[in-house]
């Protein structure tokens, strides 16, 4: 009952309910740190032997969490929490923690628990399904998964009830208050947009050398040099460390023990470096999240989207940018000495922004990115909204690949079975990538507005100035702001595509010599 | 349900009740594993700045597994399944989990709660000022605490109930049917035989020469000359892995995941060594349990007695063995170049076991090691059985020490205060290490017995054969066999120390040429 606000304001049974209700969601949040544990230990280097039983020991404590989120307990204390007389006292922090809770609890209470252990079997051996399809590039033998999770989703919708249209209600699981509407919108800003800058760009444009990529690059200088970037870039490395793992990622443990994962290949001297970057900005918000949050559901990034608005800020924003490279090329040719002897800080800069359209989204450019995920967004509308059959995929994503981009997949494994999303039942999450180019190039925006020396900050290795304004305006918020009062409260104005459109336009006409 | 023995011969209510015994057990046991994985991350890298949110999160799932342990529904189960109609009915497994289980239980609902908790942050507090104490040799900082810690367990024993003596209640704890009757006979008995050995290896015996042992041991190699002997001594690197740690410890997460730590001293190439054969003993015992118990409190080691057996028994009587050196002296050489050039394996045989009396436990020799243990069994004995005073303890331990091992502390730092165990409250624990010993050396009396070329074995570097003895009569059993049956089943005798001095007799004169 210490040290939050407005406490002592509460009429008694309130107050009594407000106090169980923190330590029923600290303990929810304990759970969910010590889960993170176990998966991030899974995915670094618990020997192979014991998986078994910590899958299921593991299995245990999710259950025993998911129970109660969604116990009796629980439903009441949000009911007495939720009214009309009581809301309005509770803190901001509060009041949105009930309200998050609420939002789940009635999403998961829908969810007979046959049905929803029915779909985690399904979906637990569907991805190994994919894996093994996708290394034969054998859609047949997905397609019965894929069928039965887009059918469960189906069915998913239906229970928690219809919005907007159906896929609207899968948007809402990853990006809150993100909208069908909005999406083919701001969808229709890009492609109008950057398809044009794209064929211009190829057409006209002088295409960077990037001979001077290829090669074999020591795997301890680029782990040396990840761990130099981080520490230039800010991440707290008393607050978290880098291991490596087959598929990179961050995990905020909480605010204090925020890890990160890359991986080193040796042919390639930009993969592990930018996914490291990548991995830097999603932990700079988890680093920085405020302390008013700690112990709470709250104490996590808004949303998927906003999530990735940081990671791609601090990659692409910052990590490809010309000051960026005018400062760390001179120490990347140290760390890789010979390799780059007749290279300019302006020809690296230039080379590790190529643009080009390619099949592969994960391997895809800043520019065709969003691309790639529109292509993604409109099929997975056509599943939910327009009846589209799981079998037709191969032949509507290929068509979409040869119309929006001009190249098509030889095969359905660099084709529609090349992401894990789907096999895991993620259908709603592509958007968020784009949506956080969007919402990163806007924030970016506006930060030069507010720092006009900020390139000058940047060349010169000075990122605070960028890190602190950005934690004063997203970080420390965590998810007591939705993804949308965010922006607004970030930039004054709600989301518009034109911020990244005009950034890509004076990038890519700049690095190709377009004049 | 499936998979276990004589369920289907069980009354329906008392199938139930085991059935739902096993559910809770299992969820204790997967708590359990995923609290030590949380544990190990803390003790070998998880970053500073998260340990205090960690802490938290720890704190509370290792609650709800005491809450599940001490539960309405654990006693009820217990009770049905104790039924003199149920009991026997159950598989040996079954019976011995409900055996210990209630053990568990008793006694752990025989404690206020409110007491307990007071305890836990005592010792807490303990800890600190024991290390800040020892560090300042300030025994009188420290009394405070120790008088407390000291008073909660008198009053602990008064609430579980003395047994023969006040100190049996303790030894209970950590040593199962093991009493003061028959550690006042143990230790007797290693008196009046080791005191006079060392006397005689000290006046008579030609002191091995140590010189060889001084010296710079780079870190990167007694790292790699660890992995190698780990792998050599039959350590399953798929169910396990090697980190560091400022303590080096094992811990059986499952048997599919059983990890050790060690720490190297780049001015001691003993330390890391042998700690990690030290610590490779406990891990083969985990790694080898057998598979009936997965999932079962039972999937342990059986007590801290025979633990102890196991990583004495692989540390010093293989690793410290003449046999082992004459195979890995050579290995040894190659790891460190330079260094041994006019070594011989028997000059490195005979320079690992050098005794001497000391003040400092953990340095201390095969030889001395117990007498320092017989020290701390006698004092605790006093202070729980004749009173003694918190306070006298620096005086009465200084005497003792001189009067037993010939050498006087010259402050509290090198005497009482050595030791972590009392300000962690762990009182009755000491004895286990020279149960380990005299454990080690019966069982492998034992081995030798039926496997005459033991020594051959260990010569070529082929361990397999003991590994899988000791696993056939201890290991695959954990704790489904109580200590008593362990080494009445793998010796058939009970405990007997002379197997421990006739092996230490025997390789002392010899080390000492003694003739």
């Amino acid at each position: 009952m210490k040290g939050r606000m407005m406490v002592s304001q509460l009429p008694d049974h309130a107050a009594f309910a407000l106090q169980r209700f923190r330590e029923l969601t600290g303990k929810i949040k304990h759970y969910e740190e010590i889960l993170a544990v176990v998966f991030w230990d899974m995915r670094t280097g618990a020997p192979r032997k014991g998986i078994g039983l910590r899958s299921e020991a593991y299995g245990d404590l999710a259950a025993e969490s998911f129970r109660l989120s969604v116990s009796d307990e629980m439903g009441e204390l949000l009911d007495k929490l939720s009214q009309h007389d009581v809301l309005p006292l509770l803190s901001r922090v509060d009041r949105r923690q009930v309200e998050e809770v609420r939002k789940d609890y009635e999403r998961n209470r829908k969810l007979p628990p046959d049905l929803y252990r029915e779909y985690m079997v399904l979906v637990s051996q569907s991805e190994a399904a994919w894996e093994e399809a996708k290394e034969k590039s054998d859609f047949p033998g997905f397609l019965p998964y894929l069928e039965k999770i887009i059918d469960y989703n189906r069915r998913f919708i239906e229970i928690w009830g219809v919005k907007e249209t159906p896929y609207d209600t899968l948007l809402d699981l990853y990006e809150p208050d993100m909208h069908v509407k909005d999406l083919d919108r701001l969808f229709g800003e890009l492609k109008s947009r950057l398809v044009p800058l794209l064929e211009a760009v190829q057409r006209d444009g002088e295409r960077p050398d990037t001979s001077f990529l290829k090669g074999s690059f020591d795997v301890a200088a680029q782990k040396a040099f990840s761990l130099y970037i981080l520490k230039e870039l800010g991440y707290d490395f008393e607050a978290g460390r880098l291991d490596e793992s087959v598929h990179p990622f961050m995990t905020g443990l909480n605010p204090g023990d925020v890890r990160i994962t890359t991986r080193y290949l040796e042919d390639d001297v930009l993969s592990a470096l930018f996914g490291t970057i990548h991995e830097c900005g999603h932990a700079l918000y988890e680093q920085n999240l405020g302390e008013e949050l700690y112990g709470t559901l709250l104490c996590t990034g808004t949303s998927l989207g906003i999530h990735e608005s940081q990671s791609r800020l601090w990659e692409n924003l910052v990590g490809r940018s010309r000051p960026f490279w005018q400062r760390y090329f001179p120490e990347l040719k140290k760390h890789f000495p010979g390799k780059f002897d007749h290279v300019t800080a302006e020809d690296f800069y230039r080379a590790v922004n190529v643009a080009e359209p390619s099949l592969i989204r994960i391997e895809a450019d800043e520019l065709t990115y969003n691309l790639h995920i529109m292509i993604r967004y409109e099929i997975e509308k056509m599943l939910f909204n327009e009846g589209l059959a799981a079998r037709d995929l191969p032949e509507v994503w290929n068509a979409k690949y040869t119309e929006v981009l001009g190249v098509t997949p030889k095969n359905d494994a660099e084709g529609v079975l090349q992401d894990v999303h789907w096999s895991g039942g993620s259908f709603g999450y592509f958007p968020s990538y784009s949506l956080g180019n969007m919402y990163g190039a806007q924030m970016m925006a506006k930060a030069r507005e507010e720092m006009p020396d900020l390139d000058e900050h940047i060349a010169a290795g000075r990122f605070a100035s960028l890190k602190e304004w950005l934690t004063e305006r997203v970080y420390k918020y965590g998810k007591s702001l939705r993804p949308a009062e965010i922006i607004l409260n970030v930039t004054g104005e709600p989301l518009d595509s034109s911020y990244l459109c005009d950034y890509l336009e004076r990038k890519f006409r700049d690095v190709y010599r377009l004049g």
